[in-house]
């Protein structure tokens, strides 16, 4: 069928699939510990993503915080992706989902769950950091550079474009599917916070724009983190749904 | 033959050999897809390319475009690898073809996407980017650093060379082929900004150059940026066809 | 049964299980080869990890410590794992033992072996880096940069907590092994470095501050590179042990 | 017998076994090839990093040629790992033969290929990169920053034994062998330019900096780099042969 499953079911024990095994143990493990680990997940690259801002002075550039993004993201994903799929991402849940990578069932749990995962790891940055400087960089909130927003949100468009592609193509697409997925996503946030970090702090993640902001009350032009990161996702899925997709995923041809 | 194609059609899905298949399908998957995704890979390496060239400003150094190059070709040849060989460089589709790793028929579509995707991928760079880092940095155009252009042609020759060649020899020639291959090609992209960048830009791509000089208007010395590339692709086939390749890919011996 | 081996025994040659083995080259390999693994690994990771503060002058921010902890620490586990589980560090082995990730008779000679390893690879980059910096880094011990210390004790847990969830889940639970578990802790040490680097000196390695404490005779709040650690450690057991482990490795459910 | 062979002769093509191949081809693959495929990927090498050691102004730190050099090792060894080994240097060379990682024929014609590589290398960075800059970095030669040399020269020492234990390690031991041995022998450069770069330059191949040497005609304290190097191989060969080593590398036990 259309809606296949990414790495969430696949990679499952295979006592799984049989009849005796206990009820509350595949319910455990096919709901509760995929949405326990993307909250787990998106604490800790919230956490490494918001010190990394917070404590980046002194220092030129955005070197710091795209690595430590970046490899973050990466090594979180090859941990996890074989429970969740490793999405730490609303725009990630709904592309994998709209690609055929996830269950509709998840999908509202997963993105609670990365956003109370962003709120936990916010405070965790909040509570180890110095204040002078969780104070002087919003608590590592997403900042917009720029007065004109719609080049703003363009820019989160097409940077979150470019990481769900490589979601969809790398970890769910089976012509292009690759273990190094959780790599090149990784390190497409890397690439794309040296890109278009000046301009709008290289977000395309709302959780990764939800969680500080809660914790540091920050909400100025808040909307852009999640207008531009879905509108990047919904224009992955036509690209894969209609172009790049496999024959299986493409809905045409 | 000699004539063996790249990852091309090697990966391809099983029932494309088959008769029954839709001959429009068949087309576009030959055809159509490979050239869309050459388009795209090439609009996306341009676009973080040029931004972080744009943007590199109050930082020291090249850390930021050659790491941010890199990184996004690597990505991008790991994703689209599968479906068009992932070049997004009309440099590595000569020296591609040359080396047998792909069909003539493909290979003015190709250069065509690449330069097209290379306008495309500048175009949106200019579109987010501040526009005063956007003149200040020609747009993220090649500019060249030196009055000796024949050193400068030197250095453009040497690092594609060294591009190419890890193309074919990681890519093509199956002796020595790897899965690492696109992550092998971005690095050395990286390395050789590090080398080179501050002599010619370090650019080893036509249409990496061509894009920011149509949307940025930007000409000076552009020659240098397909003479270079194009001179240090037939300095590969020359070592890959005589000395390198395996005994397929060799012409003598 | 519970109590699983990590990579300690997995990859052993066959000859090993056959019973016409010298008993003597048993024992070696068993228990002296991992124990002088862990001593000379803990050394190369501590010799590079001090020279890279004590050097770090004349640059801004963290990167070239935070590199060279990460790749020397990423290479020496894909060397070293498949012969004493590549741990180099005291947490880890607690960690290691309590996730069913090693036999309880090497825990003790392992941490001792750290501890040793650590200390001379202290004196190696006394010996080897200018007195003067030297003098100015403290050898390169942990210097706990800020006056509330619960602050500093409550980064190291969660840094280390992040790196030990990685120790776990990638190379000692089953349903999330991964061949890239060696780049992926050292690449969590780099993350983590940049989030926290600048209020505990993000160590999450006893063996680490051990041994420049030693050599620098530094010991100012020593115990938090002890406490910490541990604490990380004992989070990601009950993590793991509860939630995140897969059957085998789950105590309920 | 202990005479293995490393990547050399393992990965051929099966038709190379057969009586039938044409013997000029035979005495090409396996002496000709490798022989010019370790001047070609030294000239490469040396290229890369001497023009990333003179482009190195007005940047703080040793990033740039730290990741340069590491990178393009890396990828070197990946791509021609298969036909040559990879070395790209004499202590790497001198230490493959002694675990039994190469045959003796092959030793003195890839120390003078590795030699030559690096002459040339070093002229091509001489022709490109500006002449100012280029005398101000003694032409990318290693260069002693230390009144100590015994100091400098241990610090070569351990680096080189670093190093060289991660090539016996990662690519002859065939217990801990990993087709990630490339990019694990490139970092580990990576990680000790960190180190040690600020001592001796972080040389630890005497062809890097021999090319350079002659180009420059720059000698003080050139034994150091010959020294230096050949001392870590000879302690990586003490370990691996009596402690590291599996059961058919180790001479007792
Ligand atoms: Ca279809
Ligand atoms: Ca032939
Ligand atoms: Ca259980
Ligand atoms: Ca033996």
């Amino acid at each position: 069928t259309k809606t296949e499953v990414f790495t969430i079911t696949e990679m499952r024990e295979p006592a799984l699939e049989k009849d005796n095994t206990d009820k509350k143990t595949r319910i455990f493990e096919q709901y509760v510990q995929p949405c326990l680990v993307e909250l787990l997940g998106t604490m800790l690259f919230v956490f490494v993503g918001c010190s990394s801002v917070i404590g980046n002075v002194g220092t030129t550039g955005a070197i710091q915080p795209a690595v430590a993004h970046g490899l973050a993201l990466a090594v979180l994903i090859m941990m996890f992706g074989q429970i969740s799929g490793g999405h730490f991402n609303p725009a990630v849940s709904l592309c994998a989902y709209l690609c055929g990578g996830m269950e509709l069932l998840l999908l509202v749990p997963y993105i609670l769950a990365q956003m109370l995962g962003g709120m936990v790891g916010a405070s965790f940055a909040k509570a180890v950091l110095p204040p002078g400087l969780y104070a002087n960089s919003a608590g590592g909130a997403l900042v917009v550079l720029s007065n004109d927003l719609v080049t703003v949100t363009l820019a989160e468009i097409i940077m979150t474009m470019f990481l769900t592609l490589v979601v969809c193509m790398g970890a769910i697409n089976s012509q292009t599917q690759t273990p190094m997925a959780p790599f090149c996503i990784g390190l497409t946030v890397t690439a794309n916070i040296f890109a278009g970090g000046m301009v709008s702090g290289a977000c395309m993640n709302p959780a990764r724009a939800f969680g500080p902001a809660v914790v540091a009350n920050y909400w100025n032009h808040h909307w852009i983190y999640w207008v531009g990161p879905i509108g990047g996702a919904l224009l992955t899925v036509t690209f894969v749904r209609f172009v790049l997709g496999d024959r299986k995923t493409r809905i045409w041809l």
